[in-house]
């Protein structure tokens, strides 16, 4: 058995979205098998602690929900993993869960956090859930929050709106379009728009990052012959730490610009706040030293900006390629999870 | 009481696609008041004949069903009746009936069809059906289908062609998009193409046809923080009466082009075919003349195509604006109500 054979057992477990039960079984079952932990089990977030009288504490942290997708097509071959949620972020829970069974002397007291929802809305997320109902599981002086990050550390995340365009149109028939307008035509041109977006790069703490645009949705229609009155976009920016929500929104409403008309409705659904590079804390310091790697900016949203949010130091660090994350063709390696177990054992000694 | 309250009484009705049950009792309560008349309910169709031994037969049609909408929002106003149907084509429909329940002397015998299901996919048309099971009901010489004209004859009918393109991309996190291929903008190019069709003008017997070229549905989406890897257009083709449903499906994949690649799909999801005009009739021609306007050529498709594949000429002739077809302002007038009327009856007199 290979760490690789327990990041399949967690994959061939479906957790999708508001769907991570099984999964939240299986982790907390493994996990109360080592007697030293507290386990504590709210909602579909479960969290496991030592409780020892160290004077530090280390949060390891971890989501248990994968996007859309088909958990049973998974397939290893070799030292490859292929399958939904293999990279994001399978591989990185299967050492967490391992790196916690094992009761090795340790420098610092250390809370295992596997949590809900965090693949969808921020609202919905088990880390807030946790931090509404228990915030006292959630005390530490340091998160590592384990997304993949291609095993070295990834600082900072960028914050990512989301923004929904209701598009205003004329119905009329298809036979004499002319006498209305029409709605999805009038949206081709906002997402043509979005498509030629040059992404601006920021440099902080000489960490580069990359703001990115990008329609995730669209919807419209009202039948087979009628030219349609209304269609819906949903757009997703993703901003650099040096922009606040209010300062992103502003900017995407002016690109969209003369687009955007009085009959139209522009309206935020969603923002996650950036953290910025937190690199000139020790611990972390410790963990760009040992992972070997040039440090890089987190370009997708993690909740390392929650962790921020609660005034703790945190990183991106975890086991598998970033770029394939939410592909269709995610898969990990057994040298990437080996090396990431490796890091993380010798960070936490 | 005006025609016009006949036509606020069945416009209040709800008689949407699939939903014609409630109008289609209706109506067939009011024709068995005439005991002359021969009434048949098949399904949500109901026809009513006249059974004397006049040499020849017309047939009266017109659809019981309109296109999504709140029947409840309509309002009588003065001699201004606006709702969902009022237009397409319940003034013509409250006209039917009341003509169907008159017994005035006729040239003809006449056969009169209130059918369901027209603004929808044409092999779920209730006319289809009467031809399946009840073939026989549809016996004429010559056939008036009462879509809304203006009250002037509108010739044949051009036919209508419904494609599908399934855009493929490639999935990613739209942080890291260019690991990806988003099919929500790959689609926007298709939908613009489509948009920027510049409609073809044909002339058959000194009737003018133009094509037409609309998207009527998008779809596409995974999740909110994933770059789509599908996206699926459907594409509405209104065709002149001079060319086949192969023809213009090979001009409409030819117009796209180089936008469709491989990954793609390319569909035809449905062909309506088109009817010529024939004007040459004696008894259409007789209609022409009483409505008084100059003919023109019938651009939304119609059953008229129906009864030409049944060997019956046939013609458009209603009340109301066919421009106010499927709009959410549509509305009739007592004046466009009472003229169809007139011609109506002097044409079966």
């Amino acid at each position: 058995m290979s760490r690789l054979d327990d990041v399949y057992e967690l994959v061939a477990i479906s957790s999708l979205s508001h769907h991570e039960s099984a999964l939240a079984n299986h982790v907390e079952s493994a996990l109360r098998t080592n007697s030293s932990l507290d386990v504590e089990r709210i909602g579909d977030n479960v969290v496991a602690r030592t409780t020892g009288d160290r004077s530090s504490r280390v949060i390891v942290a971890g989501h248990l929900d994968t996007v859309p997708g088909d958990a049973s097509a998974a397939t290893l071959s070799g030292d490859v993993l292929t399958g939904l949620g293999a990279c994001d972020m399978k591989g990185s829970l299967a050492v967490m869960l391992a790196v916690a069974l094992d009761d090795a002397p340790r420098s610092d007291e250390v809370t295992w956090v596997f949590y809900a929802r965090e693949e969808i809305s921020r609202s919905e997320s088990g880390l807030s859930e946790l931090i509404e109902k228990r915030p006292e599981l959630l005390k530490g002086d340091v998160a590592v929050l384990c997304e993949p990050t291609g095993g070295v550390v990834e600082a900072g995340c960028q914050g990512t709106l989301r923004v929904r365009v209701d598009v205003t149109g004329q119905r009329a028939h298809t036979a004499r379009p002319l006498s209305g307008r029409n709605a999805i035509h009038r949206a081709a041109e906002i997402i043509t728009r979005v498509a030629h977006y040059e992404p601006r790069r920021v440099e902080l703490d000489g960490v580069e990052y990359s703001d990115q645009l990008q329609v995730v949705f669209v919807e419209g229609g009202v039948a087979v012959n009628v030219v349609p009155d209304a269609a819906t976009i949903t757009i997703n920016h993703r901003v650099a730490p040096d922009r606040t929500g209010d300062e992103a929104t502003a900017w995407l409403r002016d690109y969209l610009g003369d687009l955007l008309e009085d009959v139209d409705t522009f309206s935020v659904v969603d923002w996650a706040p950036s953290a910025p590079p937190s690199l000139g804390n020790e611990k972390l310091g410790a963990l760009v030293t040992l992972s070997g790697g040039p440090v890089r900016g987190k370009l997708g949203w993690t909740d390392v900006a929650t962790f921020h949010e609660l005034s703790i130091p945190a990183t991106n660090f975890g086991a598998g390629d970033p770029l394939l994350a939410h592909r269709s063709d995610e898969k990990i390696t057994r040298r990437e999870v080996e090396d990431f177990e490796r890091v993380l054992r010798e960070w936490l000694r």
